[in-house]
């Protein structure tokens, strides 16, 4: 198996909603809305980097298709994290983030292992950090 | 906020064994785990393609630095996919995922998008969807 994930798939329990928060709120690239022409398959698709997908799908939705039960909102169970170039960077993106009505669940601050990072919650109670690692910059 | 996610981190009940599944098991490479230096610092890192990367950590340090709560693990908070080139493809990292000790919860079936898909999840309930899809096929 190649150490590759091409699509992560958030589940989440109000799609228009989730569909605002990610396209007008963090202004990430998307055709909104696809596949209501199924039953179960009502996605919305947002493009990250080359060679990877984010996709917000109802819980029930995913648990159809998966066949496993449907299942509450469970913060640490994962986290992503968005790498940035510097710390004040971090700042703009929390701000953004409470803007598009994320829950800031830790202000940025500097962290142990020698960045400076903050997380939110989306409106789904996923995690996602904010992160300056001076190890880890992101390319641009 | 640049449309990026640089690090996927799972939480984990147990670090060991989520390092031997995906090192191990899956052929995931990594330095084992590093940062036990630090109080709920231990973490395993793995390689993904470039630009990303895999994290197992356990649940009890995810909520220590995030500020939440620990919660159990719940199936439909998340998928991870796994494009592959081929149906055979998806065959052979099903059978991979479980011989390392995946469970299996949907073997793969074509699925109403027109590919051929299926499920398992980690040893902490995370599910992967392993998926052929020929509108999205890897570059390798």
């Amino acid at each position: 198996m190649k150490p590759r994930v091409t699509l992560i798939t958030l589940g989440v329990d109000d799609l228009e909603r989730a569909l605002r928060f990610y396209r007008d709120g963090l202004g990430f690239p998307t055709d909104g809305i696809v596949g209501k022409e199924f039953e179960h398959g009502a996605v919305a698709f947002f493009d990250l980097q080359p060679g990877l997908k984010l996709a917000v799908w109802p819980r029930a939705s995913l648990a159809h298709d998966s066949g496993v039960g449907v299942g509450p909102s469970s913060p640490t169970d994962f986290a992503l994290a968005h790498n940035v170039s510097s710390k004040q960077e971090v700042d703009a993106v929390m701000t953004q983030a409470a803007a598009a009505g994320a829950t800031i669940v830790k202000p940025a601050v500097d962290t142990f292992w020698g960045g400076y990072a903050g997380y939110f919650q989306d409106p789904d109670g996923h995690l996602w950090e904010v992160a300056w690692n001076p190890r880890m910059l992101p390319p641009d």
